[in-house]
C-alpha cells in the first residue's frame, strides 16, 4: 500500500524555520538552514523535509538582475506600448519564457525555461533589497534542491530527508496564490495511487495520483507568511519510501493541457 | 499586521481524526466528529481548524444519486457516443453542470451550480459504497461547513473554531490532485496581503494574497490519504481575525479568468 505515497499517518508538524539573515550571493544556505533549523528545533533529524522559499535559493545562488543593466529588445518596447509597465521587467519576463500562455490584465502568465507555468515567470520584485533588482527562479530548482538536500545529509545520518523549493503561484479558476514545490529532492513529488484500492475495494486510477510536494509546500506556507518573512520551515512526521525525480514530475506536459492549446 | 491573514507564527500541527465509521444519510457528523477529535486528540480546543472531506459530508447529508434511477437525456446520449463511458454517470454530471468548460480525454472539466471548475463536477463514484450509487458535492458546501461549525462551537466555549469542507481538484498546467476548500466557516478563506508592506518596506498588492483555506486543506491531506480512508483532520496552530465568508471567496470570477473564455 506504500509504494510512492506520502504521507503522514500519525500526524505532521510544522515549524518555522527562523532566524536566517538576509541571505547574499555565495551564502551558503545549507549552512544557514542547519543552523537556523538547530536554533528553532533541535536540528534536523531523519525524515524531515526542510521547505524553502525559491528567493532565498535565488539570492544565495546569485540568479538576480539589476534592472539598471538590462536593455530591452523591440519585443519588449512592443509589449510595453501595449501594456504599460517597466519595459526593463518586461524584458526579463521574456528572457524567463519559452512563451506567453495568456496575457492577464496585471500580469503575463508565462511558460517558464523549466516548464513551470505562472505569472510574469516567476520574477519578481517585492521581497528582494534595493528597487532595481529583481530575484529570477533559480535556474534549476530541483538542481538546487539536490545540492541543499546533499549539504544537509550529514546532519541526520544519512536520512530519509527531503527538501523542497516552494514558489506561490496563482491559479486559474481560484483566486488568491498557494506556495507549490518548483523544486524537490529526497523525497517523491508526485503520491501515485493508480492501481491501489480504496476502503471500498474500488481500484484508483491516475486522477486520484496527489501532488504530495505542492501540498507541503502549501502546509509550509502557512507558518511562513508573506509578510513574516520566514523564509523556511521544517515538516516533520511524512513517511516515504525511495526518492522521486523531483518536481519537474508535476509539470503537466503541454500537449497534454487543454488548458494550454 | 494581522487583518484578515490566516498564520500559524508557532507552527502547526495536523493530527488525523480517526475512528469515524462510514457515514450513513441523516447520520450527526458534527458529532461523529466531536467524538472522534475527543478519542484522537483529547477534544477540540479553541483555534482549532477541523477538515472534513465533501464525501462523509455528502454522504450525512444525502446527496447520492442512484445511477439505477437515471434517465440520461438526449444531450447526454450523444456526450456518450463521442466519449464513451457510463451515460448515466454523464447525465448526472451534465445536472451538476452550470457548464463544460473543456473536454478532456478521460473527464470533463466541469463549472458546477456552485462555480466551482473541477472534473467531472465533482460527480465521485470511488470511494463510495455500493457500486451504482455516486456522490455528488453537497449542495452548498459553505453552507454545510456553516452548520458544522455551529454545531462543534458549543465544545470550544465560544471559539474561534474554523471547519473546512474539502475535495481533492486536478489543476491545468500541473499534474496530481490537490486538496482544496469547498466549503469553509469560522475563518478567512482568503489572507488579504494587499497595503500590507514586506520586511523590506515594499507594499503587498492583490496578486500577494493567498488562499488560506485551500492551503489548509492541502496540508490536512497528507494525513487524510486518498487509501487510508481517514475522512478528517484537525489542524492546531493557526491564528486569525474575523470569520469570513466562505470558501466562495475563493472563486474567481469566470469574468476575470483568462482560461475560462
Amino acid at each position: 500500500m506504500a509504494g510512492a505515497t506520502v504521507l503522514a499517518p500519525q500526524g505532521l508538524s510544522i515549524l518555522p524555520l527562523r532566524g536566517i539573515p538576509e541571505v547574499n550571493p555565495n551564502d551558503d544556505l545549507a549552512a544557514l538552514l542547519a543552523e537556523a533549523a538547530r536554533s528553532s528545533c533541535g536540528g534536523l533529524s531523519a525524515g524531515d523535509v526542510v521547505v524553502v522559499t525559491h528567493k532565498v535559493v535565488s539570492k544565495a545562488e546569485g540568479t538576480l538582475v539589476d534592472l539598471a543593466a538590462v536593455t530591452p529588445t523591440a519585443r519588449a518596447e512592443r509589449l510595453q506600448q501595449r501594456r504599460g509597465g517597466d519595459v526593463r521587467l518586461l524584458e526579463v519576463v521574456l528572457r524567463e519564457s519559452a512563451r506567453i500562455i495568456r496575457e492577464a490584465p496585471t500580469v503575463l502568465i508565462c511558460e517558464t525555461r523549466h516548464g513551470l507555468v505562472c505569472a510574469n515567470a516567476g520574477v519578481d520584485r517585492s521581497n528582494v533589497a534595493g528597487a532595481q533588482v529583481v530575484a529570477l527562479l533559480p535556474s534549476d530548482p530541483d538542481a538546487s534542491a539536490r545540492r541543499l538536500r546533499d549539504a544537509l545529509l550529514s546532519s541526520v545520518d544519512g536520512g530519509p530527508l527531503g527538501v523542497i523549493v516552494s514558489d506561490t503561484f496563482g491559479r486559474p479558476f481560484r483566486l488568491g496564490g498557494v506556495n507549490v514545490a518548483i523544486g524537490a529532492a529526497g523525497l517523491p513529488a508526485l503520491s501515485r495511487h493508480a492501481g491501489m484500492t480504496d476502503q471500498h475495494g474500488y481500484e484508483l486510477h491516475d486522477a486520484s495520483d496527489v501532488a504530495s510536494a505542492d501540498e507541503i509546500a502549501a502546509a509550509a506556507e502557512l507558518v511562513m507568511g508573506k509578510v513574516a518573512a520566514v523564509p523556511a520551515a521544517l515538516v516533520r512526521g511524512l513517511q516515504w519510501v525511495g526518492e522521486g525525480s523531483g518536481a519537474a514530475e508535476l509539470q503537466r506536459h503541454p500537449d497534454r493541457d487543454v488548458f494550454r492549446r
